[in-house]
């Protein structure tokens, strides 16, 4: 299975990117993972939240090929619980490439939301962009656990 | 405001600490939080889950007093959007203390869940109650910018 994760803006934190590394680390035998991290645009350099969205997702279009079977994670998405989405994941080995996207502060514009062909909400709190990286990755790691039948989402 | 996070067992990864460090830091001028850290319990020693979850929650009432108000994470209960979250902290704010409860690996006894004053989940989807942690520490910041207006949760 290969997975690319598209996310705005760098880790910021150094603990954010021990976290995703740690789970990339032990994701590796089981699947093709990378993130795919677009420079994230000043609103304070655009003057408008609008071009930053557009400039920013144009961005992320340039990451995605047509055959890849993308997910956006959006707050107004579908919800699942982790068996859900490991079943949906399993579902979905067959693909060529399985696509997350995670916009940046202030979220994609329509037209992306329009393209993927699922948009997924991690939960019914809001998170940060950033915060949102990890919970994917980890809920990545746990559909991974539950496919192959191991402990680790008990 | 006083908040008390009783979690089981240590934080185990560097980078888990550090990220609570850092809303510890954040949420100095907002409150007074802490963070108790059970012992948890192996259960290749105990030899049963339902062991492990007895003495982990006999030490987790230990750290809880009269008075405080009791929310234990738990994955069946009532979920809020973060707004929600943030109005219930503030409603709480009159309370002597609150305090919030992770179990550890398989989780609480039905006891707990109901001596709680309510419990909470934090998505449809399982974390580890590591992962956990930060989430909750999150959404506490989270709720405290809503509550002051800023503009972190945009």
């Amino acid at each position: 299975m290969k997975i690319r994760i598209i996310a705005v803006g760098k880790d910021k934190d150094t603990w954010l990117s021990e976290a995703l590394n740690e789970y990339f680390k032990r994701l590796k035998p089981f699947c093709k993972i990378e993130m795919i991290r677009i420079p994230d645009i000043s609103v304070k350099h655009t003057g408008s939240s609008k071009i930053v969205i557009e400039k920013e997702c144009a961005a992320i279009r340039k990451q995605i090929c047509k055959e890849d079977f993308c997910i956006l994670l959006d707050e107004n998405g579908e919800s699942k619980d982790s068996q859900g989405f490991s079943e949906l994941l399993t579902d979905l080995s067959t693909k060529k490439r399985i696509v997350f996207i995670i916009g940046g502060v202030f979220g994609t514009d329509a037209r992306l939301k329009e393209e993927a062909d699922i948009c997924l909400s991690l939960s019914r709190l809001t998170f940060t962009h950033r915060v949102a990286r990890l919970i994917l990755v980890e809920q990545i790691y746990r559909a991974m656990m539950i496919k192959s039948g191991r402990a680790y989402h008990i």
